[in-house]
C-alpha cells in the first residue's frame, strides 16, 4: 500500500482527522512529572495512553527532543516504540539538504526512527525530496503554506504571475509518481487551503494550527479534505497536550481531543454528508 | 563581539578561509576504524588532529550523525569539544521552523551542542529566523542559492525581475541588524556569488560545494571575499576527509587541506594583493 492509502485506511478505521502534536516542551510538563526518570517520554505516554483511539497520527516535532540532549533523542525512541502500528506516526523535522546529506536525513526519519512520514522543506529542490519519496510506504509531506506569520516572507511572493506557495504544490504534484507525497497547508490561510485542495484533488495535506495558532477548524475540515471527506490531517498540539498542567493533564487531553475530534466530524457531516 | 567580527579575527590569526566539512558517512569511514568504540568519533579525532591548524572552521552536517543513531550523537558531541576554542563550529542543519519550534532547535544548536553557527532554512520567513540570531556572538547562515541541482526548481524563480534567492538575501541583510548572519551560496554558481558578495558588501558568506561537487575555488575567493579578502567561508568535506581510505586517511587529508588552503590563499593574493 502506498502512504496515501494507508492514511486512507487509517482514518476510515479510527474514523478521526486528528492528529496530536507530541511536542513535549520540557519547560511546560507538569511539574509533579520532573522527578520521573525521563519525563518527556513519561509525559508522551501517558498522553498516547489517553488518546490513541481518538487519532489517526501522532506528529513528533524533533526541534523539542533535540533541545533536550540525550534524553530527549531516548524519550522519543521510546515513544515510537509505544504507539500502536495503526496509527500514522510523523516525524517533523523539515528536512531537505543537497541529496547526500538528504540521503542520511531520510535514513534517520524511516530507519532509525522508523517514523511513518517526514515534514520536507522544498526551497532545495528535486534532490533535496527524492530521498524521502523512494519507499511508496513512507510519506513525505512538503511543506507549502506554513501557520507562522514567517509564511508571508517569501512563500506568498510572486513568481511568474503565481504564488511561491503553488510552484511548490506543482512541483510536488509531479513528482508523486509513488503516491506518497503529502503538503503542509496552514489553517491559519483557509482561502488559500481551499485553493490549494483544488489543485491537488487526491493528495494528504497536513494541516497545522489548529488551537494554540487560532487556526480555523471548520475551513479546515470543509477545504482541508478530498471529496470523501479525508485525507485531511489536523494536528492540534498545545492545546490538547497541555490542556491542564495537573495531576489531571492526561484526562484533560482525553477531553479536549474528543471535542476536536467530534468537531470535525460535525464538519464532516456538514460539507461531505456522511454520519461519522 | 559579534560572530562576523570572531570569524574576521580567526581568519587572520590561521590566515586560511578554509573550512572542513566534517560528515562521516559511517559507510565511507576506512575500515581498520570500524571496530573502534565509537568510529565516527576517531575518524573525526584524527582528521581534527591532523588538520586545526589549516582551518577557520569546521562544519558538521547533522545529517551524518542522526542517520547513526545513539552512537551518531555521542560522536557529535564529542567531536565538538575536541575541536579548540579558537575555530568556528557550523551546525549545518538546515533548521527553521515555526517561532516556537525553531526556538527548540535554536537551543539545541547554541545551548545543548554548543555550536557557533548553525545553518537556517528561509522558507518559513522571519519567525523562523529570529531565534537563530537572538545572540549577537552565535551565527546564522541563511541559505540563499544551494549547491546542488535542486537549487533550480524554486531559487532562481523570478519576482519583479529578481530572482528568489536575492529576495532572501534582502531579507537577510534587512534583519542583521546585530551583524551576526551569514548567508550560504554555492561555489557551483560563480555569477551568482559575485552579485550577491555585491548586495552584502560586509556579510560572512558560507561557501559549500568545492571538491565533490565540482565548484570553482578561484571564483570562490575572488567572488566570495569581502574587500579586504575575508569573510568567506570556503567548506570542502568529502575531497579532504576522504582522500584515501587507508590506515594514512589523516595524513592524506592533512596534504589536501593544505593544498586547498594554499590555493584559496594565492587567489587571495592574486586578487586582493595582500601577501597570505
Amino acid at each position: 500500500l502506498t502512504f496515501t492509502q494507508q492514511l486512507q485506511h487509517i482514518q476510515q478505521k479510527c474514523n478521526s482527522l486528528l492528529c496530536i502534536g507530541l511536542d513535549p516542551d520540557v519547560a511546560k510538563l507538569p511539574s509533579f512529572l520532573r522527578s520521573a526518570k525521563n519525563p518527556q517520554y513519561e509525559f508522551n505516554r501517558r498522553i498516547i495512553e489517553a488518546t490513541y483511539d481518538l487519532v489517526c497520527a501522532y506528529k513528533l516535532n524533533i526541534a523539542f527532543y533535540e533541545s533536550a540532549g540525550m534524553k530527549g533523542w531516548e524519550a522519543m525512541e521510546r515513544t515510537l516504540e509505544l504507539i500502536p502500528k495503526n496509527i500514522i506516526t510523523i516525524g517533523d523535522g523539515k528536512r531537505g539538504d543537497i541529496g547526500n546529506s538528504s540521503e542520511h536525513q531520510a535514513r534517520a526519519m524511516f530507519n532509525v526512527w522508523k517514523f511513518d512520514a517526514a515534514t520536507v522543506n522544498p526551497y532545495m529542490g528535486v534532490d533535496s525530496v527524492e530521498p524521502f519519496i523512494q519507499h511508496p510506504e513512507k510519506g513525505a509531506f512538503i511543506l507549502a503554506l506554513t501557520s507562522n506569520r514567517g509564511s508571508n516572507d517569501f512563500q506568498y511572493l510572486k513568481l511568474k504571475g503565481k504564488p511561491l506557495f503553488e510552484h511548490v504544490v506543482a512541483k510536488a504534484k509531479m513528482w508523486n509518481v509513488k503516491k506518497n507525497i503529502g503538503l503542509v497547508v496552514g489553517a491559519t490561510h483557509p482561502r488559500e487551503l481551499k485553493k490549494i485542495r483544488s489543485l491537488v484533488p487526491n493528495m494528504p495535506l497536513l494541516i497545522p494550527g489548529i488551537g494554540a495558532q487560532s487556526g480555523d477548524l471548520e475551513a479546515s475540515v470543509r477545504f482541508g479534505c478530498d471529496k470523501k471527506g479525508e485525507l485531511a490531517v489536523i494536528n492540534v498540539g498545545r492545546a490538547i497536550i497541555f490542556a491542564s498542567s495537573g495531576k489531571d493533564f492526561a484526562k484533560a487531553a482525553r477531553q479536549i481531543a474528543r471535542k476536536y475530534r467530534d468537531e470535525m466530524n460535525g464538519n464532516r457531516d456538514k460539507y461531505f454528508g456522511k454520519k461519522y
